[in-house]
């Protein structure tokens, strides 16, 4: 039987099945969210996360540069930090490359990381040079919680298999503006040349170099969200996996997810399908109950980020079908599949 | 120009440089050590490594079994984190895996891993699994110091850094066993078919299943030892790493270096060399004063390790010579190149 009989996701579950139960202390969360998280001593809180990109499967250097390469890998890593509520702090880098690829390239590759980690306050701290086969990139960044000591609360994280019937569903940021810019350069191999157009500018800008919602995220776990995980795979499929660990469903009301105005003056109504399923927009999706969603959004205003945006609801699940449904403009509800990416 | 004319160290070295000095506060050890280290609150020391293996690069499929490789893949960075004196504690695996790759195959890889983990009470806490061109597999380590506490020094570990004149350089173990395995599945592919007999299959086994020196690395800070590394990379290779960072030069005695019996029973004289140059033994070198390393030895041997033997001593550089010379049976100081496998 091969991997891809399993799915992406089937093939996790199982790795982590064989793996069996963590044996370490401290441990409170291991493979199925954002990220791990442990605490190291009483008081600290440690989180960690790893990502692998490869030439050719998460990226191509012929729509992406190696300094747009370089930014993505660590804002992906990053992204998965603010999506725990978590300050990221240090990066490993391990680096595969052929022999004869160009000095300049990787220098290059190194700027536009060093530029991302210095917008974070996130020091590449070590990691590894290797020779491989194509361009590959995994990084692992650690992270720690800003909110142990003032809250008190053990576990002041954003977590996915917390949501709860009733929570209002609630977004960061518009969608669909990563999809849209990398529809551009797929489609419009003349949209490079047409760089200068403020609006291709700015969708292709959110897709090479997108900025993860670090200060957001440790913002909502300040005031009390405990539900959370960031756009990466698509706002159904991100939805879909905090929908499946916390045992609920969910119900999104399609007029009010927020459309990345760039896509939507290119791309019409296009843009939508583009903010339901499109992935790589690294805002956040959170879950809390309403008044917890008012104090997040109001926090956020408050230090000159923009106010959640709900977008929907939590309900019961009732099995036996797709875990999140559309509310139309015309009021019916449409069961979804989650779509997103898999690699399997 | 392309990354091979600098070597892997050089390379290393341009994008340290280009990463510019890290800002996170409580860094101790960036870029440049078997792992980071930091302090993320005060009485706390993380460690962490990260390393990439590539297939057909830092592994063959046809020597090496699934099992073997997720083994191998962990036990590297195990031996990382023991070549610091910490405690592994969490491991984060970024997967790489053609769509076509058999389901028991990977099963292998991760039992592989999982008996390396439970074996040295790690536990897999997360990280990504990726379509690639190739079986890849990036681990990252996180672990802690013992000794923080025990002894309020603020650095308890051991460093590259740390050498002084006229310490003693002491390994923890017979070398030269990996390479004679390694040997031994290269230039007779009927190896396999004689495992049974008792000699061959130590030897494959010490290629196949290393075994990180976890114990020895904390007891050694325990003890006072503050300089080490392990062989990863040969004796030589290694050693001269730490004369590099230090800014001293090594006199190691070669009669007095501990040549795997096993090798030594199937290769004769070139065992030596194996001992020398080979990599992958995951013994520790470390240097300290003579009374450190006695004080060491005796911990060593109390809590049923052996003994640590010393092989020679830091001197002065000179500089305009290669840091380490070896003292032949006849007393010639003979310089060496240090050998050991470079990427680039």
């Amino acid at each position: 039987m091969a991997v891809s009989s399993l799915g992406e996701f089937g093939l996790i579950d199982r790795l982590a099945t064989l793996l069996g139960q963590p044996r370490t202390p401290g441990l409170l969360l291991g493979i199925g969210d954002d990220a791990a998280a442990w605490t190291p001593t009483p008081g600290t809180l440690t989180v960690a996360t790893s990502d692998a990109l490869v030439e050719g499967v998460h990226f191509e250097l012929s729509t992406a540069s190696w300094g747009d390469v370089g930014w993505k890998a660590l804002a992906a890593n990053l992204s998965d930090i603010a999506a725990m509520g978590c300050r990221p702090r240090y990066a490993l880098v391990a680096l595969g490359l052929s022999g004869s690829c160009a000095l300049d390239d990787v220098d290059q590759l190194y700027r536009g990381m060093a530029e991302c980690a210095a917008a974070f306050q996130c020091s590449v701290v070590g990691g590894d040079v290797v020779r491989a086969p194509c361009l590959m990139l995994q990084v692992t960044v650690v992270g720690d919680s800003l909110a142990l000591n003032e809250t008190g609360s053990v576990r002041p994280l954003l977590e996915r298999s917390t949501a709860h019937v009733d929570d209002a569903i609630a977004v960061t940021g518009p969608l669909g503006g990563s999809a849209a810019g990398l529809h551009l350069l797929r489609s419009e191999p003349e949209a490079r040349a047409r760089e200068g157009t403020v609006a291709t500018d700015v969708l292709l800008s959110v897709h090479r170099r997108p900025v993860p919602r670090v200060a957001a995220g440790t913002m909502l776990v300040e005031a009390g969200v405990r539900c959370g995980i960031d756009v990466s795979d698509g706002l159904l499929a991100d939805l879909g996996h905090v929908c499946e660990r916390s045992g609920v469903e969910a119900v999104v009301d399609t007029a009010r997810v927020p459309v990345h105005r760039g896509a939507t003056a290119r791309f019409g109504e296009s843009a939508v399908e583009m903010a339901l399923t499109g992935g790589e927009d690294y805002e956040l999706i959170c879950t809390a109950p309403d008044h917890v969603v008012g104090r997040a959004s109001a926090l956020l205003a408050e230090r000159g980020e923009s106010p959640l945006v709900v977008i929907g609801s939590i309900v019961p699940a009732a099995g036996n079908r797709p875990p999140i449904r559309l509310r139309t403009e015309t009021g019916d509800l449409l069961p979804v599949n989650r779509g997103g990416y898999q690699h399997f």
